[in-house]
């Protein structure tokens, strides 16, 4: 099996490997190609932590396997980050593993991509001004990847600390665009993407708020209860998602759905926009991508580092 | 993180260790100190392989992970087991990855523990006859553990393919009792303790096949529609098992649970008979160990063997 290190992953993946594979996969889900598996999740009661599974196949990419760990939130008192993850990758020839994968980049990447997927199939034509909701570890992250592939220059900002906006501001002066902290009406008003990325359990933006051809990338939720949209902002817009019955139940959509202000049928894979099969915006005013994550993004990912760790002499060979 | 490859496994496990694994982690699950996560187990599609993932946590034994794998029907054509597997435990404090091990040895050695382990707090007093039912590759792994830990002067065997329990008589030599192959009934006359281990789909051992005090270990059925011991049998004896639920639903149990002849109530954890927590046999006269198999009993012979293979130098240290 190929070892490769935590340490690793950020001088191998480029941005635009994680954005190829999850454009990908997505498409494959969509095709039928690849699925994902239940998704395991348990409260250990050890540590406070979440600990789970997520698994899937790719028929078309040939990728099996799972990323395993979770959440342990006292890591950061021992120095360590709280998400920890590793990426198992098998044979779907044999059932022998393949591959492990230092898996917490990753996720941060293949998240990252997913919105910049996203916002390639589903932005306003002319897209201009990004504007961003959150300024955590993963917001800086959605944002840069947003910027490397979209054509924006200006992007504006909210976070409920504000204080915390200044890390937004270093990632766009790093980029060389113009920063700027708005107020949420502001935000709605001026932004024609907004990426959501917060670790909210109530609306943040506003129906309201939202004026304009604007797409949105909901990128938090994703968990019961967690949320960051007014339903009725969603209840107007058109409706995508990597994994249509995870949206509803644990994404941003669930919220709408459980007021039944939209069902199964008003929400769209967005493989499918991808795969040519869909128009994707249309004349849609709004549209938002519930971006939940799924297991076979990180399989995708994962495997595409491996392919880059061998070539550079990266990865390690042991024997299993 | 530490690697055991699977071909250090066999120099390093003993039965002693696997069976001293086996009851410590039935005991916690007795207790509710460790518990199983819901297995995913999913046909691909591809290769006609089943593949998926059972984990768990034992907070006494602080052990975390899974075991992940499968059945690959034709991995032999290209010289290569069926069953392959690999186990990864993490550690519990901090969500990080501590081991891969090669799973497929362990596999056989858990199963064959949990069938001795049952022997040794269910078996009749004195029992000096051991039946077995099935000859396959497992059976020969049962056989030669409960011969080890039992105090067995005879084995009796039979098979559906009566040619193929000549594997059982060369085991019986090699340790040296006498092995005879009998009819079913002469089987449930003679034997003390009897095993069956078959992939079988309809029962083989029936009620009128068994006299005098009994104890069964029915390790062969491991899922939905199949079956070894005739439903009637099963009623009438005193019922244990590995995981109450899952030896309902996938279980030897599943077939009497069926027809209600049983239900959840009559189904006794065999941790609690370790811990002293239920008599036993008592005055049974059939008592039947349903072995389903659990992700617990995986994670806590590869850590066992993990810590061997530390303390022998033969666990690979690699970063990840």
């Amino acid at each position: 099996m190929w070892i490769v290190p935590e340490k690793e992953i950020a001088g191998l993946m480029t941005p635009e490997a994680a954005f190829d594979a999850v454009e990908s996969v997505f498409a494959a889900m969509a095709r039928g190609d690849a699925y994902n598996f239940p998704v395991v999740r348990e409260a250990i009661g050890h540590k406070d932590a979440l600990y789970g599974f997520k698994g899937g196949f790719d028929a078309s990419g040939l990728s099996l396997g799972l990323k395993a760990g979770g959440y342990w939130p006292h890591n950061h008192e021992q120095g360590l980050i709280n998400h920890q993850s590793t990426v198992f990758l098998f044979d779907p020839d044999t059932g022998r593993v393949s591959a492990a994968v230092g898996g917490n980049l990753l996720t941060a990447l293949r998240t990252a991509a997913a919105s910049a997927v996203s916002i390639k199939y589903l932005a306003p034509e002319g897209a201009s001004v990004l504007g961003m909701i959150g300024a955590g570890h993963q917001a800086a992250f959605q944002m840069r990847t947003a910027l490397r592939f979209g054509s924006f220059d200006r992007v504006i900002g909210w976070n409920i600390h504000p204080e915390m906006l200044s890390r937004l501001a270093d990632v766009a002066s790093e980029m060389g665009v113009p920063f700027e902290a708005v107020e949420l009406d502001q935000l709605g008003q001026q932004a024609d993407v907004i990426i959501s990325i917060t670790s909210s359990f109530d609306p943040i933006l506003m129906d309201a708020h939202v004026s304009g051809p604007t797409h949105i990338a909901a990128m938090g939720t994703d968990t019961k209860g967690k949320q960051e949209l007014d339903p009725a902002l969603v209840a107007r817009a058109a409706l995508f998602t990597d994994e249509i019955a995870q949206s509803l139940s644990i994404g941003e959509f669930q919220h709408a759905a459980a007021q039944k202000a939209i069902s199964e049928e008003d929400v769209t894979a967005l493989g499918k926009v991808i795969n040519g099969d869909h128009p994707g915006r249309g004349d849609a005013e709004v549209t938002i991508f519930d971006g939940t994550g799924v297991g076979l993004q990180d399989l995708a990912v994962a495997a595409a580092v491996v392919e880059l760790a061998k070539q550079q002499g990266k990865a390690i060979e042991v024997e299993i």
